[in-house]
């Protein structure tokens, strides 16, 4: 799939130019230098050779077939051109020419035009308004960038050209390599997904780097996703995660910015690693293409100075790693070797005046330790510091372990020779342990999160015919709002234990209900336009006598038809008043990406004025709805402080999951808020007493 | 001050050597080839010349007085020739020697002769254990690290050495310049404090950098950095900020390391900026020493790229900055000349094409509006990027105009002749765009800081003799802690509202006290040696009735004695009981560093289960008390949620203030805590309903 992009056997560039100032001769030349070995073919009516290649008017007039064209020429042409490709039979198109989608509403409706050509001819189409792809193992460089980067086991995909520009040339410093590199440009047709399943099994590529901006069908990116991270670490840079940054995308690209809730919950089902800035990104990727996977997060440090030690381990406990402890048969080994002022314990301080050889002791027993996951090798450079030496020390016993070894040799003047040694061993560098820290963190969670089975979403047994009937009746009466007294029924239908209540129309029908389910009782209007019923003091709480609810019924009803005198009232629904929990909130609201996102938190001012509140996308596991309860920061709470019992853990869960398959099986719920959900002690379950949805 | 250190005439270094091997011939030769201009006296009692000087068999016999020693020797003969450097008069001696504290207790007794050395001839010590002092402008280089930094306006000194050789070799690499740099190693005489003095005033640095692990004397410190920070910004990374870190700096140098909290509070109460690596503080430092300081928060941008001013959007956001919302006139004249497909809105994207003419223009409008206090300028190498133009261009604008500007030139082999450029002109240059944010946010942030009037710690009219009444009959019993019954003496003396209350030594009494102050009220335990009195159900609250007090009397002093039964039981206190306001903490303890450390959070579960709660360092003014208050994260709680009023706040900053008083008047309190302070609705006050105390 794709294949054609990467491992073409002939490509055309139509737009081909003699002039070096020309787009159309950057291609041409990069292709050429870049040491393509299949046939090219340039394509110019007004040449007859370019760069010593034969150049054809139209692809139409290359006597053989084609596998990759790539079009640079002005914008108005382009659909044109692309017909010819169809008529030619190429499968796979760069279009590099900008002037469209991005462009406003004439550049949109050409864009259209393009899409409706590819599909016609099935070409699978990059760009346009894009920089180019390039492979660095055919070897074939279809893009205007200035040089072909050095190979590596990295693939990476960019929403943004311009950023691929800088990152190839970081790449031509020698700092990254690169298997393949695609300039996704507008996304006409060929995607994020795309790409990763393109990339899924290839055998180059051991890391995929992802720059996007905004994802058009986040569903369907969580899916491909999650299968491939369990192949290969996939890290992101997801960007415009600000409101200010987000104003900033939709005048970029005018791609939809799906909110920062939902991109943060997706990335994480799908295993996605989420880099904070493209610096981690690379710093990551760096770690991943190049070294092991952990067993664990135990990490050793072995360093030539106190100081960056601390900071080192600072950085471990920051970025959630251990300092691994190490045994003492490892310590006394250590001591055994070492001069009598060093450090055996970890941090593993060979002191000031340690050569090569005194690194090589302590990393060899330090990785010998089955305690030890993962090592950090320090090296400043004092007087006596044999930088390259140790580098090749370092880098040798890289290659005969199973645990990843990270440098953080510091310096730059000197230490640099040392750092070009590491990489050629495959060692990554990084100049400040917070660094190395970070990226040996993002293994750890890779590698736990690889290992986590995967669990189907629960299915329970429901009533869904129950709940069809109250929104059918809903919408055939024109309202999108369901409130308590009709989403009684849905919570019911879909197995949520639910208080005692009816609805009665009148004081005496509510005192009835009231005696017979016995006092407190709970009063609150009940009329389909009336939604938040607060706020028009439509709840009584605590009535203790016949009495008390006649009082309530009247003044809940006087209160309603004067503030909102158009609304429909049936009167007021009774409710066993429940009390003796805790109170949770579970939400839903749609994603424009990603869908259903629902949101958990402690009910009242945690989640209203402390915003204590996490998101994932349904359909959920009873997995990932636990992870969702341990997120939030009250967590405490609901695990019970001052000698309370916890809440019940599993209705919470049950809970959850029970929404997860309501909003699934019916898209047409796009808000819904049980608040509150009543969680009681451990063991004792929970009741929702308040629902209210929105149907799109 | 210090002044011999960095501007000696003449400078002896005993343990000059001329094998190359050791640190004597590295230092000897340092001095020289770093260009010292004054006298040079080699002491090495084996030899005649070295590195082409004479040498003198020992101090005492150089011809003229020396301003600086450097001593170099195994420290067993350190003692010694300290001693020689007395006698001959040296100012200031700095000890390279290892082999004091960090060895274990017989160093520790070496260094020890060291000061009392040092103080009987008035000698002023850097080290031992370091790496020497540069000083770029005399120029000095009285180290044994491998070169000689380039000068620039940064101050560094660092209680790591090995890290300095780190840093010095970032610096010989062209990254960063030094005006002075100080291994300060054990810190047996000079310290942190002693340099911020001596750089106060020293016009060759324009910031301050401190790697520290450990303070001595953490309010001296907080004070000098108080004034200091008014002249010029002073930048800390300080490390072993984490427990396991913590751990790794007393095996290290065995320096008292201060709690976190203290340390936050302390940096920040003085002005310190913080840095969280090394890395950021470089980033930092380069802003600071190149650079104007910004008048506000106010960035614009100006990118040929989309997609990383979407990322410098987001790190804007993220730092706490906002982006500048141009005036219509600036993106009029700016969409003039302008291409139509750039966009005129900040971030100004001048577009992939875009030469150094069509930067340049961008910059000065930009520049030119008055509702832009910085700007951040990326380059991407697309294909007619004109790096090196532009950087030049840059460079101009910068020198003038009085607003900051840093650069976000990204990539590497083709972008470094640009950053090289930028360099020349002082324009820092930070490879990915949150970099540049993070460092433009340290510089808003201090400029706030340093604007802001300093205002003395309140002090309030007390009643002293009171409070010393207490403790000194709590002293003179033996014991150490005071509870309730004692303790509203305190409160009262310094102020605080306390309801009425009386102790009461028999149920009669107690009764008689209730319907004196009126019902409800709460009954304590008043027992000295009970200070957590409900774990031993020592308190009843909501008492109504003769009989609930004479019941809850008789209940508490049976559990009492029960569970402790050596208490000596003085009764109950009888409280008036209160209600109807939010609880707050109140706390003290005392830093080994910093001395009282005062906490302050929301009671109950908010402290214990959530660690909501902020610290600062007493005495503090209303100012610093408005703050704590508001840092809380629970602080919405306080301002009132669902129609609430607020709560009292200036009974709360009151409170704190004459807590900070009344800890800063008697240290012998070395724990309180008032919990809870009830503070009713704004206007309505606080009262404090229980306090407890720990004297050292």
């Amino acid at each position: 799939m794709l294949e054609a992009f990467f491992r073409p056997s002939s490509v055309a560039v139509i737009g081909a130019s003699r002039d070096p100032e020309k787009l159309g001769y950057a291609v041409l030349a990069n292709l050429k230098e870049g040491g393509f070995k299949g046939a090219l073919y340039p394509i110019n009516p007004k040449a007859d050779e370019i760069l010593g290649l034969k150049a054809y008017p139209s692809i139409l007039d290359v006597p053989g077939p084609v596998d990759l064209a790539v079009i640079v020429i002005p914008y108005p042409f382009v659909p044109a051109v692309l017909e010819q490709c169809g008529q030619k039979g190429v499968p796979a198109v760069v279009v590099i020419s900008a002037g469209f989608r991005e462009a406003g509403r004439e550049g949109l409706e050409r864009e259209q035009e393009l899409i409706e050509i590819a599909h016609r001819y099935n070409i699978r189409l990059v760009g346009p308004n894009c920089l180019g792809v390039i492979d660095t193992a055919t070897p074939l460089n279809a893009t205007f960038a200035a040089g072909m980067p050095p190979a590596g086991p990295m693939a990476f995909m960019s929403q943004s050209g311009a950023l691929g520009t800088a990152v190839l040339d970081l790449a031509l410093a020698g700092r990254i390599g690169f298997s393949r590199f695609v300039s996704l440009g507008n996304k006409a047709d060929v995607d994020e997904i795309d790409l990763l399943e393109a990339w899924e099994d290839d055998p180059d590529s051991r890391v995929i780097l992802i720059y996007v901006e905004g994802l058009k069908d986040g569903q369907r990116f969580m899916e491909v996703a999650r299968r491939v991270t369990r192949k290969k670490p996939v890290v992101a840079v997801k960007s415009g995660v600000t409101r200010a940054g987000s104003r900033a995308v939709s005048s970029h690209t005018g791609s939809l910015a799906g909110s920062e809730a939902a991109y943060q919950a997706a990335f994480r089902q799908a295993g996605v690693i989420r880099a904070q800035s493209m610096e981690r990104l690379f710093d990551y990727a760096r770690a991943f293409a190049y070294q092991p996977l952990p067993a664990g997060d135990r990490v050793a440090i072995v360093t030539n100075a106190g100081g960056p030690g601390i900071l080192a381990t600072d950085a471990l406990e920051h970025a959630g790693l251990r300092l691994a402890r190490l045994k003492p048969e490892t310590i006394e080994a250590l001591m055994a070797d070492l001069p009598s002022a060093a450090s055996a314990a970890n941090p593993v301080d060979v002191l000031g005046d340690a050569l090569a050889d005194r690194y090589e002791h302590a990393l060899r027993l330090v990785l010998a330790d089955p305690g030890v996951d993962a090592v950090i090798v320090i090296v400043t450079p004092q007087a006596m510091t044999q930088i390259e030496e140790t580098a090749h020390i370092v880098g040798r016993t890289a290659r005969e372990t199973d645990k990843p070894i990270l440098g953080c040799f510091m310096g730059e003047a000197r230490i640099n020779a040392g750092v070009e040694v590491l990489r050629q061993y495959g060692v990554p560098n990084y100049p400040f342990p917070e660094r190395a820290a970070e990226a040996l963190a993002a293994m750890v969670a890779y590698r736990e999160e690889r290992e986590r089975p995967i669990y189907p979403p629960e299915r329970y047994e429901v009533d869904r015919d129950a709940v069809r009937k109250v929104l059918d009746k809903a919408r055939s009466e024109g309202r999108v709002s369901i409130g308590d007294a009709e989403a009684r029924a849905i919570l019911e239908a879909y197995g949520f234990p639910v208080p005692p209540s009816r609805l009665a129309a009148t004081p005496e029908e509510a005192i009835e209900a009231a005696e017979e389910m016995g006092y407190p009782v709970v009063l609150k209007v009940a009329s389909p336009d009336i939604l938040h019923k607060t706020d028009v003091g439509g709840v009584k709480l605590n009535l203790r006598s016949a009495e008390d609810v006649r009082d309530a019924f009247d003044l809940i009803v006087y209160r309603a038809t004067r503030y909102v005198p158009d609304a429909r009232i049936w009167g007021c629904l009774v409710q066993k008043m429940v009390s003796g929990g805790r109170e949770v909130l579970i939400g839903m609201s749609r994603d424009p990406q990603f869908g259903p996102l629902v949101a958990f938190g402690l009910g009242g001012i945690y989640v209203e004025a402390l915003k204590d509140v996490v998101f994932r996308v349904a359909p959920f596991s009873r997995q990932e709805a636990e992870e969702m309860i341990r997120e939030i920061r009250a967590y405490p709470l609901l695990e019970g402080v001052r000698g309370e019992p916890p809440a019940d853990h599993e209705a919470m869960v049950d809970a959850l999951c029970r929404i997860s398959q309501l909003v699934t099986d019916f898209p047409e719920i796009v808000e819904l808020d049980i608040n509150p959900l009543m969680v009681f002690d451990e063991g004792r379950g929970a009741m929702a007493l308040d629902m209210r949805l929105v149907l799109g």
